[in-house]
């Protein structure tokens, strides 16, 4: 055995193991006489066993070592549990830091703070059995599994003096997202960026099976790790003693070599632009559920799969209960707590203090850190324009010059990133490059172009990898936007689901900071991807966002350059929300000058009155949410002048999808007068989306008029085919729209016959065209507005 | 250079190469002129340019090559393409193979043909620029990325003749489904299952940027591949002699490699079960676009990022079409067709024939080759009983039985898997155990259960994974079920729509076949996830799926063991469709004998007589869908006959979520008179959902009585507590439903009072108990179900 430890740090460390071990099963068992003050009887214990003992003795004996770590080497670090359900470890490490208590003063440093501490967990009301928004120094939920090494990423990207702890569960490690983000080292540049320290814990089982990582020989795993970017080291063993004086002594030589990468790096970035190290990770093989039951009712235990949950179960078995008291007591309690049951202060002293705690360091609580982003005025990038419809712009590209000097005034506080799979470029945002390039560590080509080191545009072909990064970055205290093809962001569906669950709970923990909104530019979008095809169109994630939480989402639908501009400004001055914003990138007729955007987008909704004749009193409603719908429905309105020049339509444009919700539903909702105002109470409402036309019925489902809406949107048509051609083939085309209306206004009853047969004749016309030219008709192509006052 | 072809072969690989190339750029640039009979002109090119160059040459080189070792090995094949928008080059290998023209008679053999495929190509009602279930031969659509090598393993399990060719794209490698698959070998039995030969294609470049694997060393790449356990050759070059040379030998070998190992495993599987081998794989490293233009307007292409899609446009410059008559000459055409422009016959006698063509293999088309699974009667496994709401039973745990024996009648036909992330036992299907173990090829240790070479059951911790597995499996016709906690399904959503898009193209398609349903069991749902908490908690991939077309998705919600039977006995026999079954593993109460459940899902709704008291003329109708909303209606039921003795409750159970909607939406949908019958036209709806309540709303607003639906369903409201709360904090506790009932019944006025009052002690007191015991109050442990006749 290595004498890296002496004897007395040798017996610290275990020490303080034994205490997180001993607190998390008894946070998992006992409801009452936490020290074991009387002999254990039914009554102590939990009527619902619940929590997983199996990964926490080694996420204690990590953290302990972590601690060891940080106060040699004077470490600014957080830790992040990738394994699930390591909530009681985490929350026994707080508690010892003296953290958890400072955060929630009723659970105090003696046996009624123990009780407390023990009660909560996974009891209702109490805590959850994983990591969580709850639990000081975390930033990432151990519910789902495989973010953990995104998140460390993310949370290490422009934090040079940070180390981030990754514990990676070996389960969690078949993830796809985990095993995409391996590759991360790419991305990070040891000049400016700080470390992230992968610990690979192999305690060899998930749930009910073996891990793939733990059963493959040591030569591939090493291979494999190395083939990752890593210089793998080893720990492994069973004896605690011999791990103890392994494991301190491996963290030291890793936490050296990290040191030195970066020393070397930084002091020759002058000369050169860094290359990629060889980042060290470590290997950690302990068994799984170390020091508890080895054997029950005659099957092993420590060190299998039946260790994953509450190894000791059935206490109505007098033998089960005999053992759990053996269990406990093995951590020798009386030689930890003092008879009020604080943690010894020689045991205490063992952690680090301050916020050099991992529990209590400010990057995990990156509210405290965040800096609100340095602006430039969006008014100054807005296309010009006399008259709606006389210009085409390309929104995204609009936004673009915006973001790039977003970029630009941000650089020296370094707390903006843009992050997409691939496509800031195909998406329109490229001007950003004039200001910085794709960060990118591998060697160059001459052919390369727009790629540095110290690039803060954040591209790898893996949209979980890219959100993972994102929700690291946000978390921690700063800013960014991810963009990306519509119909793929379904990718991170689930991710974006733990990230609303996670801004829930946070907005509920009174101790934790407002972070920066997650912030979604969703472009090449349903029905610009016709080219692409089926595949590539899918507009439902908002559907997903809209089931969220109202107070954590918001989708935005801006129909122009302009009021993209508005939207993208008031998303990136958020905080704590999603925000989802659709606009397409191809060049589109602009509609509203800078003023009229940003009034439009401060309502989230208004009436065009430029684009209507109904003098306060419609004969019907054409309303529009998304780019192509607005163009589809004023293109439908200078149909009906033509064969209908009398007709009265009022034209309402919804920027911000959530204001058709009541307001009792979302804050954003309009009151229902507002609402009916707009919408009348009676009158015919047809309804252009951008998405499947449901999500419009669900949200207005409480208003007065939503009887009279029609709504047209996507309904899953989909092809080959040209721009035009997406529209009519979901019927969202202005000559469908144009129909609707007349089909739906009473007074046009006799007009029905002759309007459907002229459809019907157009839409021949329509196909024959595309079939014989590949594209859409000369008067598709060419058609624009002509103003209202213009007419006659 | 090797010389291992000798100069005939050289020259016929090569010729059938660049005629691959030809047709291929012919498909992206041609709308006429197909064979440059005449110069090229504007007029021979098409409007809009799409398709993808880049990674047409590398598809076509691979293709070509693994023909000839197919007719060299009489190797049955089929070939997977990964990288995205690879069309081109698999409908040019199709049609050289002849198989385009026998499936689509107008694209003949001949310069008409030609025209036809060329035009058609991305064409508006032509078909898309990436390979689609239009294409004769795949099973895998190269529009989103990913999941072309989990696709490749279901496609060989169970299939011992067959090798599975995958290429790979470098940008698709960095994917997290992509990244994941390669572990896939470790349940690959070489035994039983076929082989994949997996080619990661480096052609160096994504959209924009170079990617991750190409610009590693090649040192980390090759221990990297070696990690995932596989023995990687590898093939580079620009010199397209050399490459064949190099391409041919290394193919033969690897291909003499598998069939040695088939071979070994196979003669000694009689003495001891196979150990996984390492399985060959290639690295093919040629250029971007390679053969296309190597420079263009100064700029270098072949090779770099800029060949990724279209590398010559802008036909207005006569250099382009020049350059494009030169690159379309280069690879002389008239070496390649006749006059007529029919391949030349000693070039077409280098593909194979019949259904060793890749294009014409059946398991590519795998509905030819289904087989009805061989079902037990299901009735034989239901759960006996008198009285409804006698009786408790867990319906996983049930329906594992039935599966248990589904798995036993199919294992000579070897056809059917059992598919989930580390979770058939925790989703109490464990039963099938009895039957078949987990695939497990790794080594085994003492304390291991269910795991074996053979076995059935395949786990890996990673959704993504095992559904492009799954998806692999049914595309080639056979038969799965995949089990997961509900939450996590979310995980695969985007694959989900990508798998719903390839089976409605695919209905489209007349010579493709049905193949069986996607089918998905979600348990451990939302209100039994209590104990995991929040992260754990969200019913919302229903409404994914409800987006999806009518004709290919269903969703069922059976209520209890004997409904759960029937639908999984009705999902297996279906054709062509994403089923959806969510169903709770708790032990619940029963409410349905097996004839009643058998009726009730025929149905897919039923009014519950047993359970009403409304004689036709109910004052309120109580709707509940799902099992646990179920036993908060019939539990509300049973207050309000406390409550109100004389109400008229009539009980309406949906199981088949979709005859919620019109009957013109959905197949499924019950006719308005039945609706109307039903649920009324005029009285009060309480409904209580499984999921989110806006699902509800939009399925029925188009029917009469939409207006009087209240429904309860899942807020976004979770947390670590106990299964009743979970019903409380989202309001939809048989408390809230009662008092639903009593402010919505008009007669009832005068008594909401009262009841709101009762409501509020009661909740209280819920709370208090709660709080205090860490589990439900005894009336809510303990209720049961009264039968009405019993009543007074």
């Amino acid at each position: 055995m290595s004498d890296f430890l002496n004897a007395e740090q040798l017996e610290g460390l275990d020490a303080y193991w034994r205490a997180s071990n001993y607190l998390a099963v008894g946070q998992i068992y006992l409801k009452d006489n936490p020290l074991l003050k009387l002999p254990l009887s039914l009554e102590h214990i939990k009527p619902r066993l619940l929590g997983h003992w199996g990964t926490t003795p080694g996420l204690n004996l990590i953290y302990t070592h972590l601690n060891r770590l940080i106060k040699q080497h004077d470490l600014n670090m957080i830790f992040i549990a990738g394994p699930g359900h390591g909530g009681p470890a985490v929350v026994a490490q707080t508690y010892l830091e003296g953290t958890y208590t400072e955060f929630c003063p009723s659970v105090e440093c003696n046996s009624n703070g123990l009780v407390r501490l023990f009660r909560q967990f996974s009891w209702p009301y109490g805590i959850s059995s994983h990591v969580s928004a709850q639990i000081p120094g975390s930033i990432h939920e151990g519910g789902e599994l495989g973010y953990s090494l995104a998140h460390a990423y993310g949370a290490a990207f422009d934090n040079p003096e940070l180390i981030v702890a990754c514990v990676i569960g070996d389960g969690e490690a078949e993830t796809g997202t985990l095993a995409a983000s391996w590759h991360s080292n790419k991305f990070l540049n040891p000049v400016r960026d700080g470390a992230v320290l992968p610990i690979l814990h192999l305690n060899g089982y998930k749930i009910a099976n073996p891990t793939v990582l733990s059963r493959i020989s040591e030569d591939e795993l090493s291979a494999l790790l190395y083939g990752y970017g890593y210089d793998p080291y080893f720990v492994e063993g069973d004896d605690p003693m011999q791990v103890h004086q392994a494991l301190a002594q491996t963290l030291d030589t890793m936490v050296v070599k990290i040191r030195g990468i970066q020393l070397d790096a930084r002091r020759s970035s002058r000369s050169a632009p860094p290359e990629r190290p060889l980042w060290p990770m470590l290997v950690l093989r302990t068994p799984k559920g170390w020091t508890g039951p080895k054997f029950v009712d005659g099957h092993r235990v420590e060190g299998t799969w039946r260790a994953h949950q509450v190894p000791l179960a059935d206490f109505q078995q007098p033998a089960h209960l005999c053992q759990l008291e053996e269990w406990l007591n093995s951590y020798r309690p009386d030689e930890l707590f003092d008879a009020d049951g604080a943690l010894l202060p020689e045991i205490a002293a063992l952690a680090p203090t301050g916020h050099r705690r991992m529990s209590a360091n400010p990057n995990a609580n990156g509210g405290v850190l965040l800096r609100a982003l340095d602006l430039p005025r969006f008014t100054d990038y807005a296309v010009p324009f006399e008259v709606p419809g006389s210009q085409r712009a390309e929104a995204t590209r609009v936004m673009g010059t915006y973001l790039r000097d977003v970029m630009k005034n941000n650089l020296s506080a370094s707390n903006f990133r843009l992050f997409g799979p691939d496509e800031t470029a195909s998406n329109r945002l490229d001007a950003v490059y004039e200001v910085s390039a794709k960060a990118w560590m591998e060697p160059l080509e001459p052919d390369d172009l727009n790629l540095a080191a110290d690039g803060r545009v954040m591209e790898i072909l893996s949209e979980q990898v890219c959100e993972g990064w994102l929700e690291g970055y946000l978390l921690t205290g700063r800013h960014g936007l991810l963009s990306c093809y519509e119909a793929f962001i379904h990718i991170v569906d689930s991710m974006v689901n733990q990230h609303a669950k996670w801004l829930k709970t946070a907005a509920e923990v009174p101790w934790r900071k407002p972070v920066a909104s997650l912030n979604y530019l969703l472009t090449s979008h349903v029905w610009r991807q016709d080219h692409n095809g089926f595949s590539h169109q899918d507009p439902g994630f908002i559907d997903l966002v809209a089931n969220k939480k109202s107070d954590v989402v918001r989708i935005y639908l801006p129909p122009d350059a302009n009021c993209l501009l508005s939207v993208t400004d008031h998303c990136l001055r958020s905080r704590n929300y999603i925000n989802v914003i659709v606009a397409g990138k191809q060049p589109e007729w602009q509609w509203l000058d800078i003023d009229a955007a940003i009034r439009h987008c401060q309502t989230g909704i208004g009436r065009w009155s430029w684009a209507c004749r109904d003098d306060g009193d419609p004969d019907v409603v054409m309303a529009c949410a998304g780019d192509v719908p607005t163009l589809e429905t004023l293109a439908a309105v200078t149909l009906l002048r033509e064969y209908v020049p009398d007709l009265r339509v009022r034209v309402v444009n919804v920027v911000d999808l959530m204001v058709l919700q009541s307001s009792f539903q979302h804050p954003h909702g309009l009151p229902d007068r507002t609402f009916d105002e707009l919408f009348t109470c009676d009158k015919p409402v047809i309804f252009a989306f951008h998405g499947y036309p449901a999500l419009i019925h669900r949200l207005i489902y409480k208003r007065t008029n939503h009887e009279n809406f029609h709504v047209r949107g996507f309904n899953e048509e989909g092809a080959t085919t040209t721009p035009f051609d997406m529209a009519v083939l979901n019927n969202l085309d202005r000559y469908q729209l144009a129909l609707d209306v007349i089909e739906r206004v009473p007074r046009l009853h006799d007009q029905v016959q002759s309007a459907r047969s002229r459809y019907w004749s157009t839409m021949e016309k329509h196909k024959l065209y595309l079939i014989e030219n590949g594209q859409d008709m000369p008067e598709v192509l060419n058609w624009q507005w002509t103003p209202v006052a213009a007419r006659n």
